[in-house]
């Protein structure tokens, strides 16, 4: 018998082309997908999906959750005086208190708008991980290597020591991952690079950094190492394991062939790429040339959301507005970003992303009744051009209901929320 | 007596330079703002805003509502084939029944994600106006003349017959206006502007038209006229008279002078000119020139949505991500577009879009408490970067409350969805 019966769905399974299911079950049984079809295999609970669209979570392929704590704290800054006069001084003084307060608070968010599995590079991930564990998301954690300064020492880093930490508790398989971060060319060096590149290798973990985020970055790698932010970390082996770059806005085509061609991954975040000014990826591009493009919401610092919803519809229409071709990135395009390139970005193709039998049951429910989704003439376009993170009734990872018509099943929002007022706002305000 | 008093609410009243009054009250009177201010004057009904964020209702300033009923209808195409394959056929067999279902589905959106004010351009206006007139909304109607052919007779011209019809039946004064339209530039020719110019000169009526949405209609008008839209415009006198102008995609730096010096109002609808491919109008550059910018949503068949926070956000993101500034179009800038800068291009300044004694108590409520809203720094830029068109709690326009938590107080939402269904459905899909 099946755990759980989700009944009348239209589903979009996220397989093949494009296809739609319609008056479709799901069948769950011990955090798997067992069933998918017409019918209704006995189940010990049902969910009647009244018509609504069912599809796999969202993937928010590059997050730092955490600094939800410092959402709307820095708007309309300069992109020095944003990192140098706000974040870095707020993150120095940053407690794990408030940390794993503001990450509680970002996930609420995550899994209220849809997002089932998350990559974030943040600090304090050994406490994350316990809130993410109890929280019942999918999420691959690292906190980021920066060597800045002469007198950096690696082992002494508490990047590199949180980084160890994780990787021996969570390895890279389970629900909740290790990943290891180089944060990006212009914040350490190949020395660093080869020393955090040793672990991917021994351990198989998926390396997170950032990448061709501005000009200036692309411009300074050039003048750094004669090479651009990509093709220096290729030339130190960096690539050779498997490497999910953040951003990607100043990309050249040699970039996006090498990417392509090493199998790099790219978290497309459009939302923070226009509010800093770094500017707008050329993702139509990236999809030419082979690159697996997924999307990420950055920090809420400079979003001001986690809502992946955002992000989908604003990719699909900035790849139209930057080429001022309407066919460019089509709705089905921009949806795999937000799912199945997600999981393959993450390393977890095969795992979630994905509807069908044997993937984990990371599902989430969209209301297709509200004025503002009638009438729907494909659901796909539905998803991508109508519907907002605030339509998503019911987030499951795992099999397990974490959000339902409005109730959190397995975090406190409220406590959340006056943690985050209490342990975290008198820090960022420096009271 | 008051009529309403809203207690205990965080008021963004959009006057000066962006006050923000905590703990505030607003009292409202016959339909007007009466009181603002702290204590607690009596009133019939007392709505307890428990902390959240009151400010004016926003303006959108460029819409063809009805369009709802192809909302999703007809996504990735290239331009050409949207408007002539898909969008023109489909016009020309709808039905006043199919539009009038189609605006109140779009009316209903609007209400319930913050717009209490909309200008639209669309047929059948006269059955809209009553639609508008029973859900309560302020809105300018207009139908826009078009003359293509040969065989164009002004006076047979169904969107002369019904702009004459709603000049005459509303005026230019009430909740419920007409507006005088030229379609564009390229649909038509100088002594049919002057036609409607007549109208604007005689009535004082407002003249909504779209202006250099793409970079085509921008060449073929100086081919043609050897002038910008814009110039052709003004040469023939129509600024003499107030013009609201949608998109302004493909403005010159001389355009934007001369709309500045001209009172002309553009509605920059950042979401449908991504989506048609039409690019990105630079409107940090037409605040720069003075030009009065207002937000608009454009129809839902290129959008897909009527929700103005969409658009506010868009508008500020666009401006920074162009200009690679940051700083480029602040918080406070792209709201006064949602709203003061709306009223104005409407010809409604001092009627609303602003919280002050005196203006009309058109007014919403944004619910402050939920995760993606917490914690709030500064609630201008919790707004403008954080908000959603769901956020919103309660819409009134008039001092009446159009929508409450959840409830549509004026509008029969499951009916103007199966009316759209039923009439508006079949004649899209013409079967």
């Amino acid at each position: 018998m099946l755990d759980t019966l989700i009944k009348n769905a239209t589903v979009i399974p996220m397989t093949g082309e494009g296809e739609v299911y319609y008056g479709c079950s799901v069948g769950i049984k011990d955090g798997a997908i067992e069933f998918i079809g017409d019918g209704h295999p006995e189940a010990s609970e049902v969910i009647d999906a009244r018509g609504d669209i069912v599809m796999p979570g969202l993937v928010n392929a590059h997050a730092h959750t955490a600094m939800c704590v410092m959402r709307g704290y820095a708007d309309d800054y300069a992109l020095q005086s944003w990192l140098y006069d706000k974040v870095f001084p707020v993150e120095a003084r940053l407690t794990e208190r408030a940390i794993d307060a503001g990450a509680r608070l970002g996930m609420a968010e995550m899994i209220r708008t849809g997002t089932t599995s998350f990559s974030d590079m943040y600090f304090c991930q050994p406490a994350v991980a316990k809130a993410v564990d109890k929280i019942g998301m999918r999420a691959n954690l690292c906190n980021a290597v920066l060597a800045l300064g002469d007198d950096y020492v690696f082992e002494k880093d508490r990047a590199v020591i949180e980084t160890d930490e994780l990787l021996k508790e969570y390895g890279v398989k389970g629900r909740i991952r290790a990943d290891v971060s180089i944060h990006a060319e212009y914040t350490s060096r190949p020395e660093i690079w080869k020393r955090v590149h040793e672990w991917a290798k021994e351990y198989g973990a998926v390396t997170h950094i950032h990448l061709s985020e501005t000009k200036r970055e692309q411009e300074e790698a050039k003048a750094r190492h004669g090479l651009s932010p990509a093709a220096a970390f290729d030339k130190y082996g960096i690539f050779d394991t498997k490497t999910l770059a953040a951003h990607g806005v100043w990309l050249e085509k040699s970039d996006m062939e090498l990417l392509a061609k090493r199998g790099v991954s790219i978290a497309h975040c459009p939302v923070s790429n226009l509010k800093l000014g770094s500017g707008t990826a050329d993702v139509a591009a990236m999809v030419r040339a082979g690159v697996n493009v997924c999307l990420g919401t950055d920090g809420a610092c400079s979003n001001n959301s986690l809502d992946l919803f955002e992000e989908l519809k604003l990719a699909a229409l900035l790849a139209k507005g930057r080429s001022l071709d309407p066919t460019a990135l089509p709705a089905y395009e921009a949806l795999k970003m937000a799912t199945v390139n997600g999981a393959k970005g993450q390393g977890r193709e095969g795992e979630t992303g994905v509807i069908e039998e044997g993937y984990r049951a990371d599902l989430i429910m969209i209301d297709a009744s509200s004025p503002h989704m009638r009438p729907i003439y494909d659901p796909i376009s539905s998803v991508v051009y109508s519907a907002r993170g605030s339509d998503v009734r019911m987030t499951m990872v795992d099999g397990k209901v974490l959000y339902l018509d409005g109730e959190y099943k397995t975090v406190d929002v409220k406590e959340a929320i006056r943690e985050v007022e209490e342990a975290a706002v008198p820090i960022v305000l420096n009271e």
